[in-house]
């Protein structure tokens, strides 16, 4: 079978379009058409060399579709179903997916390598495997992946709406919620308001928190956070500080969200700053593994009993949260069809991500061909 | 010192107001001049047998005023400021005090008796010492009482409304966000929408439940219900439990919460069928203690994981949260204006318990004279 | 294939001997030769109708073997593993699954009727379909059952004491650790000292109590509960409760763990009375879900913020904590080869109910013969 898809061949160089070769589902796989993906800050940090993946590979990580074929013992899908994907396959069994911890699935630890857990490819050309992002490849109109990468949703929910629902959504929204443990009355620090930060921001609003306060130097991002439940907006974390000192009367808040495109020491010395005693750091960004981002004082953090915390998918579990924000969305209680700024066709991706750096997106979405 | 108050006699027969002889604050006690008192449920279960306490007592419960004088040894307030009473006093040193849970404080075992915890009184009549509801005796221009059952507000907030904060507020509140757990996404029933009732609605639609469902067969109830954050309401707890079952697809509700005037039997069974696996079931409302109201199957709560829990106070810290609270009031995220049916004299104490008992009042409000 | 099984066809009867006719495994199944089976209490339940299964039903729920054979799709094992089985299957997808409460997985819903969630039997008779206890079955020489019913287990292990790990021990350990949540230096209270019981002493004293109260009639059993753990014994629960009153000056205990063969009103009432401000009861034997066996005061419950809370399984996850607890095994942390009181052929099956019946037992373990 033939797939055009959004190809990587090395660090610092843009997407290339190319025609590959796709092989069908095998034991436990399915074949999925994609109707869209979302241009997520991740796929940048391949081209930024923060994260080194085994090259060439499909890129895209967001998708939502519909399965064409499934291979021998599938049970989680059947042809026909519309499903949102995970960019973390849930096996349903190892120590994390058995307690409530999907998003640390043992399954993950491959996800960069972009082949199936057995090592084996499913796309090719003039014999070079190429590998799939997170297992996925969303950047490609069809793609061979694990039913562990996919979840079932709701047929009638549009597609190229549920797709956020695969990363930012819920790594925004648990961030908030699961992670940093939001509660009614909190005071919530943000800082930036892309794909994932605009979701801490709803996520955190959702909780109850009395203060949402939300960085960015982008007046447009900051414009939309106090459309989607930010209480306040700065564009530097030293004006933000100063609000939540006066809002808090000193006390400081109880917990700032990272979420920034790539993370450096500075936001998370500030994050540091902003929280008071007992509070939570919570870095959910990505930046280079080899890089010391987190470089604080171990006295202050034991004097006033901070936690600083990385999350994964908001510590979310893919299978259960993907389905339940779909129908919070459907209630009317989380908002999607406000988060997506621009809509591109698979060959205008390199435009997409330049949107993306030059801070006109909150989230842009691919649009594959229908056939 | 003289003055005015409501008092009870006996079970059975309404307030009658009469001039009492008050004495000063002694070690670590304060005479508060009270502003305002709130027309709980709870002092109509010493008129209905329900609790018995010592006789005679000046009732109230829930009450707001100002600090005239303090004696030696206090610590917590000065003489000019504006307090707001808890229920409990917060001795801040017991085990239940030390751990967060100052709701439970250890000083809570005397408050029926009215005295102080050496036994010893401050109201008297010809030679007979009258007791404080709950250490307090709000339904008196004047009462002397311990540093322990005070917690200083701001003073530009007006104290007819703060008094709300006192005990129904945060009873009903942090019944749905402290004792319930309600989270994000959850979906709680509420059984019953009085003053407390109509805070555990607030308090669940402000914690992000997706549904919120208020049961009273009072329809000025539900539709003050709907106001305030609940997403339906029903006159009957079966047509409360088909929506619920449709909402959720079958798994029923998270939390269900019962803030009745007084728990009855059924409507623990309710509680309890409504509740899917792993559900909370939350008795915030009193009855008779000798009365055996829960009556439930092991069986059904073993297979279905369920849970039963008491709270009192809604498990939250007077210290705490009764400041927090008024701070959300100021922030918008909590009501409070819109919670008082209607105000009264103190001479009009048993017409406004009537009203109650008919069912007209959220939330009626003594209102002290000035002097 | 054939296969000798203990059977039960109505209730009041006991267990009778057969040979029974086995289809192999389909799709997503596996054979298993079972090497061992612990009789356990709730396989009394069918007999005394305390539980109503489908008739005819292969006995048995607490079983260890080796996989002899898979069916298509099977991912979780293969031929020659040893697994110790979970009597309630984990599909790993649903949203007690997914958000780790796999004892609660939707799959659970039918383990009374024996059969496959389709609907479909393994064990057959002239044409009769026999149902297998919880779909497993383990009082059968082998069974074909669900993929999702079985957990590998480290295969140096000796199946005859890893088959405890299969419900006992988790439900009795776990009631402590997960569902009590029985801290160090915590006061705890454990009615019933059989096969749960045991380990819910082990799993207090695991967990760091002060003290482990024991309350059993069976003298055996009392000396059983001190050398596992426990820290007092008596025979009544007026006298556990008199000792907990003066080990706690009065504040009384903070989990009272039911772990009696057959809950009854009383032992439930004893549990609520012994816990103290802000305990918890936790209910983990069974009994008719038609009978209301919790019959407490909600005035108490609501005064002094007790919980009252049923758990399956002990609320542990079987795919992780059926691994866990053998690892804790092996570093000597919990206890297995002590909790086996005598062992007994398939034809002793009714031989071995008796004497846990009589008291005799704390674990009774059926050897399968080894072809």
């Amino acid at each position: 079978m033939k797939t055009k898809a959004a190809v990587l061949h090395s660090a610092g160089k843009p997407f290339e379009i190319e025609e590959l070769e796709l092989d069908g589902p095998r034991e436990g796989e399915v074949l999925i058409k994609y109707t869209a993906a979302g241009l997520c800050h991740s796929d940048l940090h391949l081209i930024d060399n923060d994260l080194v993946p085994r090259f060439p590979i499909v890129g895209g990580h967001e998708g939502a579709g519909v399965i064409e074929d499934v291979g021998p013992g599938v049970t989680k899908v059947k042809p026909g179903d519309h499903v949102v994907c995970s960019f973390i396959p849930n096996c349903g069994t190892c120590r994390y997916c058995a307690t409530g911890r999907s998003n640390l699935c043992d399954m993950g630890a491959t996800i960069l390598d972009g082949g199936m857990p057995d090592g084996s490819f499913r796309f090719h050309r003039g014999g070079t495997d190429y590998g799939a992002m997170c297992m996925l490849g969303t950047f490609s109109e069809r793609a061979t992946i694990s039913q562990h990468s996919v979840v079932k949703v709701d047929d009638w929910l549009p597609l190229e709406t549920a797709v956020l629902v695969g990363c930012g959504v819920p790594t925004g929204w648990a961030s908030a919620n699961y992670a940093g443990g939001v509660r009614a009355g909190d005071t919530c620090v943000v800082y930036g308001i892309g794909g994932i930060g605009i979701n801490a921001v709803q996520g955190a609003a959702h909780a109850g928190a009395a203060n949402v306060i939300a960085v960015d130097p982008v007046a447009f991002k900051r414009e939309k956070a106090l459309e989607l439940g930010a209480t306040h907006a700065f564009a530097s974390a030293d004006e933000a500080a100063a609000k939540v000192a006066e809002l808090t009367w000193g006390q400081m808040a109880d917990q700032a969200l990272i979420t920034v495109g790539t993370v450096v020491e500075q936001v998370v010395t500030d994050a540091f700053n902003v929280i008071g005693k007992g509070g939570t750091v919570v870095i959910t960004g990505l930046a280079n593994p080899e890089k010391l981002t987190v470089h604080l004082s171990g006295g202050v953090m034991t004097l006033f009993e901070k936690t600083v915390k990385g999350t994964l998918f908001g510590s979310a579990n893919p299978q259960y949260d993907i389905v339940r924000l779909l129908r919070l969305y459907q209630a009317g209680h989380v908002k999607l069809d406000e988060l997506v700024t621009k809509r591109y066709s698979l060959e205008e991706v390199n435009e997409g991500y330049q949107d993306l750096r030059d801070g006109k997106n909150i989230r842009g979405v691919i649009m594959h061909s229908a056939d």
